[in-house]
């Protein structure tokens, strides 16, 4: 399920700037793999370490480290050091509590964001935090997991497919970032779906599991909107180009991840007041269905108690009880209780119940 | 049904650029139909292709290339290379998820919007993506399928209707855009007559099958929201006149079309805060009434249940029960119900239920 | 009933700047009656003609031209032509749907608004669009019926009382529209009597048309506040004073009218919210004897159903039946009764019921 | 009980600046108290005329001047041609339906708010309006009826208490303002008792009358929210101190006042949701307990009804009905009755109903 | 129980600035502690007295006045004299009722805020005001009773741990600012739980506690958001750095808290929603469930009444009843009852309520 606020608690007490890794621990190892290319050469290594990425910070070339894994934290320490990120950059990229944001270090731009996945099994949207720092000639990564969104934008590096070799750091930071929404889309199609079949459920057979899914759905709308909803700010600034890290000609292509964005919102936005119709009219169906059993049960109940109270009457055992011997006892009884039921049947007509 | 989210799963992976048709496949065979036109003269071309536009592009006569059908995706990656148009505009174009919106590109303004209509056979209002293209001297117009909204300003072209042929391209924009408001406006008129129609049922005769279709309609109001009211900033932005592209005189027209939109967006919001208090209306309704029904209900009960009982208990066939044998005991009996019914009755004048 | 949308489908398909009435016709003939003034002169014609009035346009006194019915759109294009009015003006003229709205044209400032009364007749509000058209010597106010709203600005003019004698159009447009938005509160406070006489019945005696009144004035105040909400924003431009065509010392003036509107909106918002309070009180008490009712049910029921059922067994007419032929059977029987009835009641008021 | 729109209509018709005094008459007479002070000295009049105020209009002192009862508007015309006030100025302060504003005309700046007070005898909030004209020497205070809350402040002039008799007359305003707005909080105190009170109430022991409370409370919190939220946009802008009328060292207080409007704005937010949030609780409570007494209702009558029946079969008094004659009729269906009256309750359980 | 509004009653009256402690008195006697430090050295006083503190006001070393117990107003008056506080400042301190806020004096800038902690024996968040007085050397704290918040700071300055021996007082208020938010974060983890086991209980059985449990917390998430809201706008001030007295290296450390305030509103608001789902889930179940109950009593109840009425009749004792003398009687009506319970069935296997 996903989760608003992991425990901090172990972390409470210790100066700003301590690397403490909150969250569960999803990687058996910290992964570090490293892309360097330019236009015309690519060097990979698929599990480097540390020193690997050292001396690649001022090369001309575009560097892209990746990072899988969040746990050593000592790893991280030394990468920062190498990179000199500001002490709270490498805190907050260890938080995996982060709410999307960007801030500008003026040699590198931070950018934290949710990445979604929607798990076949449990039926559940799943969250995992990913990191980007994008200097001038470097973008490094930071995931939670080892994971395969990334590997179309390898395999575009590799092949050479679109202009990805030709621009630099900061469109490799759109290219990851723009993946991350696509990932999103289909998410929401995921969403979509399970929205359909659970409002067929509801109209044709509700069990009270068909409502818990709705709930359940209707809360993963509300933290959805809280991990996407900031990132849309994230984008707007990065594409008012105000950092001279994002070329102008990149300055478009973040317009159009912002366009997604929006998109994405609005889909969440709009499922929410979705589910909430369904849910509504569930309730006015079912208020529907119960008057209907109401007005049944209430005619039934009202016509026939009184006829029943006559017939104990007639039924009691008293010696004297003069009715009973005359002839025409019994017709007369029956006709009357024909007559009450008669007006009982006239009077909740009258009153449009029946 | 109105859907928010089309399937993009195929596109996930390629790069941006990459060409791909989002939507369903509306239209036979894309067809391209050429009005070129200025103060004097006229041609026109039904079905041409994209070699017929090319020479079009840098002529001073204003030309409006409309395309029906957006599957052939070579001809339009031709007819956007022709016209110089940026990838992720033809991108936008194709994928017909699009959020309505503009963008200047300085040597033309892209502007993408819904289109709705009213079909009569479903009920249903539907959708259908509409993108424009202004340069200085055309305008191209990309629709899903063959449609005969923009018929009346073919006419006004042909017969000089109007100021249409003494004004330049972005006159021609606004007639078409124009037109698609105009279009809202039919919509909104079906889906009042509507509700109206849905409340008066739903007063006399409720029928689970009112519910949802009240329901759905509210449902379709919060999809039309979400597909006029962005459209509002997208003339906001193009009556604001920064673009050399928009003639002073013409603003005044983007003007009145932003009027209409504002009213436009006005009315669904009312028809859905419409819909809700017909909702409320019918519950509290149905809610008072249960009321009524139970409050009979429990009369009938709480008087006839006892007096039954007594009822049943000189019904039993005990062989020594005093009171059978009394000469006054069925009277007395008698006259203790009428008592207990009495005292009941007086009850519930009390507590107001009667 | 108010409405929102008016059939506007004749006029679709025709170009911007056609002249075609959108609206119900409410008067027999378009009259016009001129008033023309000056600090010491004063000229009335009652009904006069187009003619009349070309040559007072230029002319340095005061000139007031009301025009009663738009349907005779030959005779507004004639003055609309002499006085020189942008085609758009004169469409918004004709179509009744309009938003409030206010469009500087320099040489004039065209304004829109809604005009409410309260009809004794159908206990309902009533809605009629007024144009105004403010120049620097003249106004031109445009009314869908005869009506006497401006009968006491037309008798300040006559016995020059106040100061409007003494100043110029803008002073007049004031006036006009200070009349109208007093007008908003006669209606108010017709609403507010009918809320209160609503509320009382709904608490002493609700019958289903009570909630269906309740809910009818909840809807009209969803309209009302689409009626007179954007009035704010244009009164609001016109107390900017951006306008040369409101003098300095008519600003204080809009002032007054703006505050007056705000008055109007919150009091329109405040008897929304009472409305919905009022529901909110009806269903919540509704409920509470809905829970009243039920308990009663489920005592009475539950105490009496099962003793019902005992006194059944012995009533059954088996030969064999050894309780029967006892002598403390019926006693017993009696007891027993008695002691169940007893425990109900005790569980009963251990779980507060009683 | 609060009102939000008093009678106007005698007003309508009236030119703009006639001086109508709209609202009830809660004073005898209309009374004008002069304090006339400065660091050194102190005049006092109680009960004054307006010619007693005229010299000091432009006396070096600061005078106070206030008016309890607003009826004579003959007086009140000639205070205001006195201290030269604009005659919208008059009419605001006579008409009783003022929305909260403040207007600065240069020589002196107009203020115009509510005062409360909380009844003991009708447990209801009233509203008075108060009116204040600041000049540069003199404040002219107008309540609708004497009251005691300004009493501190004069015994403060009195005392030399504070530095009230050190600062000028914006100083003053600022005292009589600070003294409204503790008003207020004493206001709240009582209306969070109250609220507590009725929560209490509605949880130990609910009658229709609890219920009706808390929605009058509800509403009261609407009206509220209505005098007190304009208050913070006066008090911001006099604190921005863009009027020279308001000393810089005065700013400060203002800025604390501000401080306790929002205060006090937040804690009638809160009250209401609150109010709201005991509603919600009452009625989930509620449909709880039907669903509690339903439930137990459906299972005794679920099991009896047909055990009833049973019995009823065996009581009829048919010639030929084999059962009855034989040996063991009547234990077999004793074990019958057993025997489904414990497949319902086994039903119950699996069904956790019971 | 957290309480919006304290009394107030008895300052009201009294003239601005006088000092009177308003709140509970919550400890024994106002200890002051005092940490003076710098880089090389640093003094202690654990519990010193106002002169103490006097001659460290203008040394260069950064001086912490820790003042817990706010009721010896004459202590605090001495230490605002000492130290130059505002009257104002003074009798903000005192209000245990402040919104957070901040206001700049330009010798020293005024902080005033909530601390949270979640009390393990009641099961609920409490509130404990803090204020910060912070100048170019000195910090001065102000605490409701004493507590061990600040502790972990105080040790961090001992065992110069992190910088904040090497930063100015502008540092220090930073990290006593991010232990409060810090302790936020605690607060809301227990939350979370509450919220979780709450929910758990609710599904798997709901008692009227469970539902009183969930309003609270509701209600605990609104008067949460109130505290916690307006630190967001206190923080973004101090994070603009307008004042000089906040060095500009602090400022990125003031963004992070700013972050993390953005956090905490986040989840509060979160928190709510889903309560209120949580709430909407029970009552749509709830409803699902007498749904299901009220028609098994419709279905058993409309099939029973009447067939024991049919014995009813044949159960009364005339003494002419044809019927039951007939050979057959006993079957016929035993199949005719049959007959109705079948059609009965059938009826509502079709109107799918079974």
């Amino acid at each position: 399920m996903l989760k608003l606020v992991r425990k901090k608690t172990r972390k409470v007490g210790a100066p700003p700037g301590t690397l403490v890794h909150i969250g569960e621990k999803k990687a058996e190892r910290t992964k570090i793999s490293i892309m360097d290319y330019d236009h015309a050469d690519l060097h990979e290594k698929e599990s480097g370490n540390v020193e690997d990425c050292i001396p690649l910070r001022d090369a001309p070339t575009v560097t892209w480290i990746n990072v899988d894994g969040l746990h050593e934290t000592e790893t991280l320490r030394k990468l920062g050091e190498a990179y000199r990120l500001h002490p709270l950059v490498l805190e907050d990229i260890l938080d995996t509590n982060q709410r999307p944001k960007t801030e500008d270090f003026e040699e590198y731009i931070y950018i934290v964001f949710k990445m979604l996945s929607f798990s076949e099994e449990t039926n559940e949207v799943e969250a995992e935090q990913v990191s980007l720092v994008v200097g001038r000639n470097f973008v490094i990564s930071f995931q939670e997991r080892e994971g395969d969104v990334f590997d179309t934008v390898r395999d575009r590096i590799r092949n050479m497919k679109g202009k990805i070799r030709k621009m630099g750091a900061n469109y490799l930071a759109y290219a990851l970032l723009d993946k991350v929404v696509d990932q999103y889309f289909i998410v929401l199609e995921k969403l979509e779906d399970r929205i359909e079949s659970l409002e067929e459920e509801l109209i044709s057979d509700p069990t009270p599991s068909t409502l818990r899914s709705i709930h359940m759905l209707k809360r993963e709308m509300i933290l959805l909107h809280k991990f996407v909803w900031p990132l849309r700010e994230v984008v707007d600034t990065l594409q008012e180009g105000e950092s001279p890290l994002i070329d102008k000609q990149t300055i478009r292509y973040f317009k159009d991840v912002y366009d997604h964005i929006i998109q994405v919102i609005d889909s969440i936005d709009t499922f929410r007041d979705m589910l909430t119709g369904v849910l509504d009219a569930y309730l006015s169906t079912t208020s529907n269905r119960m008057n209907e059993a109401m007005k049944v049960l209430t005619i039934i109940a009202t016509i026939f108690i009184p006829l029943s109270f006559i017939a104990g009457i007639y039924g009691m055992n008293f010696r004297y009880m003069p009715e009973l011997e005359s002839r025409w006892g019994y017709f007369v009884v029956l006709f009357i209780m024909l007559a009450i039921g008669g007006l009982m049947v006239y009077y909740f007509k009258r009153k449009k119940w029946m």
